[in-house]
């Protein structure tokens, strides 16, 4: 059933700007502006065309509230396929306040996270899938994710189940079809082309299943473990890999973040970097269990730094060929970077000398020297060549979840038809196949699915 | 001379939210859009009709940045006046930022604060107090200050000055009219009509200097300073007046204000309440810093509030009796609420019959007994007769001062004209008087000036 009631919230970020976008969609939504606008130019907004805008005022009895602009969406032709208001009003928390509790005294409800969007889909505006990708382009920070999402947003993932979906549904009315003629003992399924459509299926599931650990890197960054004694200059070097980043997003004032914390994106890939306590070597009670976490958070990296200082190699060099030795045996397949700091201050080739690790790399993060070498080394751990090719990638584990369970019911097929059961048997495996294509576009669904799902979203999308 | 360039900001508050608006205005921003725009409909923007909005996506190459609705304003029909395109883009600030780069890369320019109002001024869109009005209404929080900003933006206060001005201003024309019949002595200017009209101007000017207090104290907020011993409940008092207000707020989410700290809005005044260390009797030195510094924030506040805990008055009583005598002592003018806190702990009577004040509460700020009461005392002090009658309220230092200045050449117009001196001197007070008019709405004006007004605006305004 359809919602009727007209919801509304703010659409743009909370706080002060410029302007404010107060969004109300639902079949009321012209009929409630239009009792408390008044256009400068005196028509009502019912007697307006879709897509136009108009200036007036925003008025509560005598009172004006505010000079705004209002743009009509008449449905179908909406962001939910509603009839949708919107009101460009002056950017004060004062003024969206009261307009939106003005719209609430007037008939209107407060929108659910998510519940523009909602509407959308149960309109058929968006397939679930498509509103899924709504909240990850929001979400997105980097370029990688953002790719992902605009892709999936435009259909390009659905558009992929879709296909397969709909070749699979030919196959089983046929063989449902046989069925209904059971004693005649037809087959109007060719069983090789059915074969061949099957194998076809299981590799494009493959291929999206094994996309889902890159597409996961993509979406929560890649873990980086920086392992080194406190003082050999880990927070410059991140502030060395920072500053670039800092430097474009400051150009342009009123679109800094907010917080970059220890995400670094590098060239469109983030990399959350782990600070940890170091390993030194120690009967000390509290070190070691510094050293229990340091190793714990390599575990849970996907790449480790070691990083030491070079202005007092000599008297520490020991420790630090101990400390790297350690890393290796203890994590022989994780990839390790390491750096030899503050190169400005010493003597290249004694460290060589000492260190034989090919992946030694000499670096100066105050004279961010070296550091653009060390963010390609940082990429070439990453895999984005499905990335790269514009191939889909999978980021959601609702899909990943469906996308195995669907291969999985292919498999049963193909392994049915090899052994040659029953037509009704096999029709069973394919109906299931079939619903888990259709739990990612959302021909199944339920309430709680879709409660989950949009519970996610922010309010006013 | 006008700006020719196009400028670019994000119009709507920094942050994720569902949507976000990205502004240009300039002779090229059409164009600028229409490259990187790929509408839906296949139309080109440059062939639509002004205040239409069109679906598409923005693209950079071949590479699809997001999809969007983008609002067109045509000369002069827009905020500043020149063409203006909207783009209501997905709110993720990775977008915003990329599509920002974008223009920027493509022929915008990043805009500056308020420049979007300075265009909308130096195009006559707005009076210079208009434009002003505008940062008000942005930065206006609670009702009075939105109301006199609104008013002031719709020209209330600017009309008011325009038409004294243009009456000063025909009657300056009889008098250099008559300069330049000074031989045949001739009156062309009615003087008791201007004698009368100068009354006129005068009574305006002193009631606009009049309303700065009240402006200003709607503006900023009366300083409520209170004082107390620590423990007597001034935080509790506090989060009492504040609760209500929070109640409000928090029924709508996602305009929560930040931080509501100490300053409580009542019935759409501010009261900014100013915490105090008490003012106890003592010889010791960094009591008696305590004490002077008390002292030092009553003289800032406009009113100031005493409260005690009547649940150990008995042993008590001497000290507060001495205490606030001491305020009213020092202070004598200052208006002085005393509040007896957790009532509901005491005996009433016994207190009445050792402090005999007018002035005297009882509450509970625990319970939220007397609150309400002591909302309506608090309001009692403030003078806001000016606003609820809907008269103008200078709440603006510049037009504060240009009143002043004004005021002073109107009644030296006034004294040359009774004492009889000749025209072309009293011609010189007219236009010097006309000048300080001009400055408020913004006839005259200068670079300078606009740097200082508009350089308090955001960017994207």
């Amino acid at each position: 059933m359809l919602p009727n009631d007209t919801i509304i919230a703010l659409a743009t970020a909370g706080g002060a700007g410029a302007i404010a976008v107060i969004r109300l969609s639902g079949q009321d939504a012209i009929a409630i502006a239009d009792k408390q606008f008044r256009s400068v130019k005196g028509k009502e907004l019912s007697a307006q065309k879709s897509h136009t805008i108009h200036l007036g005022h925003i008025v509560d009895g005598p009172k004006v509230l505010d000079e705004v602009l209002v743009s009509i969406f008449k449905n179908p032709h909406s962001y939910t396929g509603e009839d949708v208001i919107e009101i460009s009003c002056h950017g004060s928390p004062y003024i969206q306040r009261e307009l939106i509790q003005l719209f609430l005294r007037k008939g209107c409800r407060m929108a659910n996270p998510g519940e523009f969007t909602l509407r959308a889909f149960l309109n058929g505006k968006l397939d679930l899938s498509q509103a899924e990708a709504v909240a990850d382009l929001i979400a997105s920070d980097n370029e990688a994710s953002h790719q992902i999402a605009i892709q999936q947003m435009r259909g390009g993932f659905s558009g992929e189940i879709e296909k397969l979906r709909q070749e699979l549904l030919d196959f089983a009315s046929l063989i449902e079809l046989e069925l209904d003629f059971s004693e005649e003992d037809v087959e109007f399924a060719d069983r090789s082309k059915f074969e061949e459509l099957l194998q076809r299926i299981e590799l494009v599931l493959k291929r999206l299943i094994d996309s889902f650990a890159v597409g996961n890197v993509i979406k929560n960054g890649i873990p980086v473990a920086i392992v080194g004694a406190p003082n050999v200059g880990k927070s410059t070097l991140l502030n060395a890999l920072l500053n670039e980043e800092r430097a474009i997003v400051s150009d342009i004032a009123g679109t800094t973040r907010d917080t970059i914390e220890d995400e670094i994106v590098i060239n469109g890939i983030g990399f959350r970097f782990i600070d940890t306590a170091g390993i030194r070597d120690t009967e000390d009670v509290v070190e070691s269990i510094g050293i229990k976490k340091t190793f714990e958070k390599i575990t849970q990296a996907q790449l480790v730094i070691y990083l030491f200082d070079t202005s007092n190699f000599a008297e520490n060099s020991d420790t630090i060929v101990v400390e790297i030795e350690k890393i290796k045996n203890k994590f022989p397949k994780k990839p390790l970077l390491i750096l030899a700091n503050k190169i400005d201050l010493a003597d290249q080739s004694s460290i060589e000398n000492k260190l034989h690790y090919d992946k030694l790399l000499f670096i100066s993060a105050k004279q961010n020297q070296g550091v653009d070498l060390l963010k390609e080394k940082l990429l070439e751990y990453v895999n984005t060549g499905a990335l790269r090719n514009n191939e889909t990638v999978v980021t959601n584990s609702r899909h990943y979840d469906a996308l195995l369970k669907a291969l999985e019911e292919i498999q049963k097929v193909q392994h049915g038809l090899r052994s040659g059961i029953s037509g009704d048997l096999l029709a069973i495996d394919i109906r299931e196949a079939l619903y888990h294509f259709g739990e990612i576009t959302g021909q199944v669904t339920n309430d709680e699915l879709l409660g989950n799902i949009f519970a996610n979203f922010c309010i006013g999308k």
